[in-house]
């Protein structure tokens, strides 16, 4: 902790790495592009999931488990899915190493065991789960379907960043089958939904849902909803994707149902996922030059407890400290002692502030004999001196106060990094300038969306379910707009 | 349901393939030796990971998660682990795919998109998380390092069997480092005795701690402990090891910290893992003829409630069962109304045996205003009338029983299945006869194991803990024998 962190004004890149390594969330793996994610990190990917995974199974979902391998023959079926994801896979092409003969001690594909049938890592896992849908789905009593799977996917990305883009990232996707257009619609809808509420209540991350361009279209998908957040360097971050398949699986895979009424149709499809991107938004939304800042709610630890003594009392006041260690755990508060005996109190407390602990309380015997206890807000760096009698009571209102403050404090940045234009000039006068989200009015051709990418690198982030049809000329073509769509430049 | 279930005593094989497909747990995927777990496998899945993870947590390990693929530089590292895993790892040649000039519509492998370094998908960690161990481990104050990982891994089984033996499988395995041999030992043991304590507390499943022979032990160990059960059809399976790695690992990657005393040394490794091989002898240790029987402990649904009712009278019925399932609901037993309309009793019936829910309440009009409940249990098929007014008190009750008399069931099976001989004749006599666990005299060399395995299939489960030493004749070659051995044909 010796060693201060970039400043997010000089080197938002930079900090962000050295954030995510110092705070001990994750680290660059042996293998090129693909990450190790450290206990701690793991730790809030866990609150994430669990949460998560609670509100997938009050809409009625069950979590299975499918295979990592996609058969090629599989892979190839939904013609878009295939060309979306073929330049960026992990083909398995043998079962067997065996010793190298020039080279004594090392190891070689073995020529004789190549599969007849090479084997893609999966990507995405439609291809797999449509697959067997197609054995699982016979009548409309089958349906709706409703599947979650927690897995691993690899794509082979080049340019990779902890978290945000690596070869191998963790998610949950969900994939579901229904009888009709309007049910799959619906089910697409509520995931989205689903989404935003875990990002703006659990993250603190306020969103902006919404549908994709053709552009920015999933594979195979027949229309893609989003949510998209807004870092604070003013780059946007899709947080979470929807996806309406319309039949597009379902014929690829030949998965028909015998409706109500006898006739055999091909059933409606949805997916949806988020990832250990997540991960990367939570880090960059919140924190500040002095480490991670942690909603409440998904920090693994909400209160860290500082003993300050004099060499040789420690034992007695952690003993004094005890009764409120345990208030706060019987509260349902998680919380550490710090009670290591080889580290001075301010390199405790620059520790936890990198780890981004929302309370930090330093105790002392004179504090305790005075009643009283030193509290650190981690969000705004307040200090107080609270009441011990009620100090359970005070940390549980001041986690809520932070997690309601950090929400708050990104809505603000947000609302302040939203322009609306008319005009290309101010278009990419904001771009380098505010940054941000741009809503400006869009002519709706995939042509002058990639011309602006090309010319500006900002992509349509999408157009907002809350954004009202509005009649515009697009600031570049000059051709009539009945939208404003969401700018910007992004993760 | 309409089918019933191949015997036991006829086909245990088919009738285990036949029950984890008919109950929903699992069947074979699309994709050679790999399976999907169904969601109500899943479901059982789910709370062994849960109860296992807190198991974990409890005893100071902290999850964490590490890459899929593993470069063969790093996995030929520990010669011993290399040559075991190398004859069965899925290799990774190519990140791209792109169109077979040759095929329209279909994919190849793009020739100029061949890795430099093969990666192998894990068969196994220890490689990818010793290499990363010796950026994390410098000095004694980072020791020890006690780190948990579920995940996914492949081992390229020629003959694969639904749960038990995989080509792809779910587990979780445990890496931990250590400053001494004695620690690292008492990591190894300590973790054994949790997989026993799981094992018998939840699986009801009684199991023999012991250590493996040589010729059975963990490639790249110094000591493998495990424990290992009996099955209903007299064979063994092993379910669950723990590894003493001793400085093998250390050696191979050069990790080194500084000890107390200011001198260099190579830390000691343990691994432990379970996998849903558990699912499998869950199955096969407990199951009947009428499908699966879960211990109430690990199953997704313990209660089913059955509604009895004449034409038009469901709804009405529903409403009076509300009170009694709310309150099982409050007792923290997870319970199901069938509310089906279209299916009849018997139908559904049949069904919740096949699934293996523990407890049946079958509840009509007449028997509410009678204020009796009729109660079925899965284990013994008992069938009783209980008084409404403490319904949820006995079932209660009924659900601990259960879960108590599964499991001496099973160990009275197993004791009854056990077999101490001292002459050949004896040993093969009671291999085709009874089976299960022939306890013989071993004068401990690999040859004269490796002679009965070929001679009779059965292995060296393992040497007991709990058995003493004991002077004897080897029952094969007459040379002296210092221990009793738990030899067995296994999965």
């Amino acid at each position: 902790m010796s060693k201060s962190l970039p400043k997010r004004s000089e080197d938002y890149s930079l900090w962000y790495n050295e954030l995510v390594k110092r705070a001990g969330l994750a680290e660059n793996a042996a293998v090129r592009g693909c990450m190790v994610i450290k206990p701690y990190g793991y730790a809030i990917w866990e609150k994430m999931q669990q949460t998560l995974d609670g509100m997938f199974k009050r809409t009625g979902h069950q979590n299975a488990y499918f295979p990592l391998f996609v058969p090629k023959s599989l892979f190839e079926a939904e013609e878009k899915n295939a060309e979306g994801f073929a330049k960026e896979c992990a083909v398995v092409t043998h079962y067997r190493l065996q010793t190298d003969p020039e080279k004594p001690g090392k190891l070689r594909v073995d020529p004789n065991a190549r599969l007849e049938e090479e084997l893609v890592v999966r990507p995405t896992s439609e291809a797999i789960i449509w697959s067997t849908y197609k054995n699982w789905i016979q009548s409309y009593r089958d349906l709706p379907l409703l599947i979650n799977q927690w897995a691993n996917v690899v794509r082979w990305e080049m340019r990779t960043r902890l978290f945000l883009r690596t070869a191998e990232f963790l998610w949950q996707e969900g994939h579901t089958a229904h009888a009709t257009a309007e049910e799959a619609l619906a089910e697409t809808r509520q995931m989205l939904d689903v989404y935003a509420e875990f990002a703006e209540e659990w993250m603190a991350l306020p969103v902006v849902k919404g549908v994709k361009s053709e552009n920015e279209r999933f594979a195979g998908a027949i229309e893609t909803y989003c949510i998209e957040a807004l870092m604070q360097d003013g780059k946007a971050l899709q947080a979470g994707t929807s996806h309406f398949l319309g039949q597009n699986f379902a014929k690829a895979f030949d998965v028909q149902f015998q409706s109500k009424e006898g006739t055999l149709e091909h059933v409606w499809g949805t997916s949806w996922g988020v990832s250990t991107r997540l991960m990367g938004a939570l880090v960059m939304a919140h924190s500040d030059d002095e480490g991670l800042v942690l909603p409440p709610k998904l920090a693994p630890i909400q209160v860290v407890i500082v003993p300050i003594y004099k060499t040789g009392q420690l034992d007695e006041l952690l003993e004094r400290i005890r009764p409120m260690q345990q208030g706060l755990l019987e509260r349902g508060i998680s919380v550490k002692v710090d009670d290591r005996d080889t580290e001075r109190p301010g390199f405790k407390f620059a520790e936890w502030e990198m780890k981004g602990v929302p309370v930090r309380l330093a105790v002392g015997m004179r504090d305790l004999d005075a009643g009283t206890v030193e509290v650190a807000r981690r969000d705004t760096k307040e200090k107080m001196n609270l009441p011990l009698a009620d100090i359970v009571q005070s940390v549980d209102q001041l986690l809520q106060d932070i997690q309601t403050n950090i929400y708050s404090k990104a809505l603000r940045y947000r609302e302040q990094h939203t322009t609306r234009v008319t005009t290309y000039e101010e278009f990419k006068q904001v771009l380098d300038t505010t940054a941000g989200f741009v809503l400006a009015p869009w002519d709706g051709t995939p042509e002058t969306e990639e011309r602006i990418k090309e010319e500006t690198k900002a992509t349509i982030r999408c157009l907002a379910l809350n954004e009202p049809d509005e009649d515009g000329v697009d600031m570049l073509t000059g051709k009539p707009s009945a939208r404003y769509a969401y700018f910007a430049r992004a993760y």
